[in-house]
């Protein structure tokens, strides 16, 4: 897709709460104009006022759409926002929904290519939203067997612009992950909260002991709950096991505890502390990018295989294009990669019969 | 004790490391003359570097020691000091240790008084320390049957003169509670932190998509295990009854996961929210301080049974001062707390047929 250099591009936003009116505000901040609404108002009013929106309301030429509502009436908006766009509309739709499984099997549409990202804040709604809060986030997203390469394309292209780091991965695999690195811990969080209040209801003290690291633990517990029964819901077999394996792994603690087991106890909080210290901060900025030349038949699902293989191995995507031949049943897709990943790629792609070729950029 | 106003009060610190360096930067901040030792040469000298210290070795005139070694070696740290000090010496020894059950048990002596300041930092050694790490924070002591009321006062001054918010707890009190906001915590930040270890070794890009709250939850995982297992034996009852209690917290939420019952996790996120929005942070300053007159039998074990009570409560003791009686036998405890505190307390202390009357300061 091009655009000419004068043409404002122009953006919808339905749901202005933190993450939407981020969203607005970078989006906004990149030269869009952005169109909006929200069910709420008052949320939609503020969200003009605090210049997140150009304006409310629907714009039937916008480009691209961020669906940011509660997770229930994501696939309801996206239907109708998909539904309504004329036959010369250029919409793509994308939402920020924190489970992906059941919108990608519900939305067949090749213009909707799911997203999540791994951005927030204690604070919520309008007053708490920020052009700059998915700068250097990694921003999940799910392309499945029908998404439109272009489409991928063009919402992996948009949400690079915010600073965010792009990353590829299927809907059960990013639901699978999400649940040990957000769902589980944030529950974990509430039972030591909710452990610790009611220790205090016979203990006063107790809650003055509450140091900086249980002061950690259960911020995230702070945050409004209400968006948690749905996403538990909704992800709730991966929740499930999950929980599963953490009590487990607790239980195993527990029984180091209890057989004054120093030796297994030091093992266990050791590699925890290693593992810990070399949490990677986002993607870190590439040593030297390499272009990774993928010649693709011109098909369904070739961009989710090529994409999501690339998540898997935790490879970051840094620009993705493609290149469709004169024949039109064949396509080069390149895609941008730090030097160190792309050997790796090349080899998993290899495996799955894709031949790669890698190329210095510029 | 009184203290002539030209001569330099002297000071003791065993063990060098981040609290104990931290303390030697904060006595010496009140204008102390600070000595201080430490098993490792090399941690000694950086104290003395660093200014935490103004001399190496053992000072026989100094009025308090500070023992801040690793737990195993607190107990003969604190008998090899008392046992030391002079028939004129006027020692008070107190310590930093996390658990303080067993010491209370092993140590019989009036002049020690045992503490734990609710403050740290993922870093450890001088390099970390602070004079100000304790402003703010709460440092509990745990006087016991035998504590002398005049050592309890001076460790209380002391620690309250670094800024410290002081609280009196009941040794096994104190390590109940510790499970619950700081021991189980750190275990349990571990296990999430192995969790999603073990997993990111199958899926490459899960840790790329820890974002901050996983990072708050797993912060003080990344501590040096070093001192864990020590805690972990030390107070191994209290840390096994809280781990039965997360265990079955957790398994009720992962029940109410599993059952998708939204109204049910709405309540116990809710719960967990408003719990950990209305977190104290510190004391608080006081609105106004109330002096609470105590008549007490001049015996041992009374401070201990006041101040705890105190701390049962919850309340903050801003000063603290025994005044004798002529006839020797009894005397008044003055506890200076918060207004709103002054009722409560009073009540309690009655309700163990202690006399109370209340004045206004100054």
């Amino acid at each position: 897709m091009t655009t000419s250099r004068n043409e404002t591009r122009r953006a919808q936003v339905v749901g202005t709460g933190l993450i939407g009116a981020s969203v607005g505000l970078a989006l906004r901040g990149a030269g869009w104009f952005v169109t909006g609404s929200d069910n709420d108002p008052e949320r939609q009013r503020a969200a003009l006022e605090r210049r997140a929106l150009d304006a409310v309301g629907l714009d039937i030429d916008a480009e691209i759409a961020f669906v940011a509502t509660p997770l229930a009436s994501v696939e309801p908006v996206v239907s109708s926002l998909l539904g309504g766009a004329g036959a010369r509309s250029r919409l793509v739709v994308t939402d920020v929904a924190g489970v992906k499984g059941p919108l990608a099997a519900a939305i067949g549409d090749p213009r909707f290519v799911g997203g999540h990202p791994m951005a927030g804040s204690e604070q919520s709604g309008v007053e708490g939203a920020d052009a700059s809060l998915f700068v250097g986030a990694t921003w999940v997203l799910t392309p499945t067997e029908h998404t439109d390469p272009e489409s991928f394309a063009r919402v992996r292209s948009v949400v690079a612009s915010f600073g965010a780091e792009v990353m590829a991965l299927s809907a059960e695999e990013h639901d699978a992950l999400v649940a040990v690195v957000s769902h589980v811990p944030h529950l974990t969080a509430a039972a030591l909260m909710n452990l610790a209040e009611r220790t205090s209801d016979e203990h006063a003290a107790l809650l003055r002991l509450a140091a900086g690291g249980f002061r950690d633990m259960t911020r995230v517990a702070a945050g409004h709950p209400g968006i948690w029964p749905d996403v538990c819901v909704e992800n709730s077999s991966a929740i499930v096991a999950t929980l599963d394996s953490l009590i487990k792994e607790i239980g195993d603690l527990r029984e180091r505890v209890s057989s004054q087991d120093r030796e297994g106890l030091l093992e266990v909080l050791g590699s925890a502390a290693a593992a810990r210290r070399s949490l990677p901060i986002g993607a870190g900025a590439p040593d030297e990018l390499v272009e990774v030349r993928v010649p693709v038949p011109d098909k369904p699902g070739v961009i989710a295989e090529v994409t999501t293989l690339a998540g898997d191995l935790g490879v970051n995507i840094f620009d993705l294009e493609i290149a469709h031949s004169a024949e039109g049943d064949k396509g080069v897709m390149l895609l941008v990669v730090n030097s160190k990943d792309a050997q790796r790629l090349s080899r998993a792609l290899g495996e799955r019969d894709y031949t790669c070729t890698l190329g210095q950029i510029g």
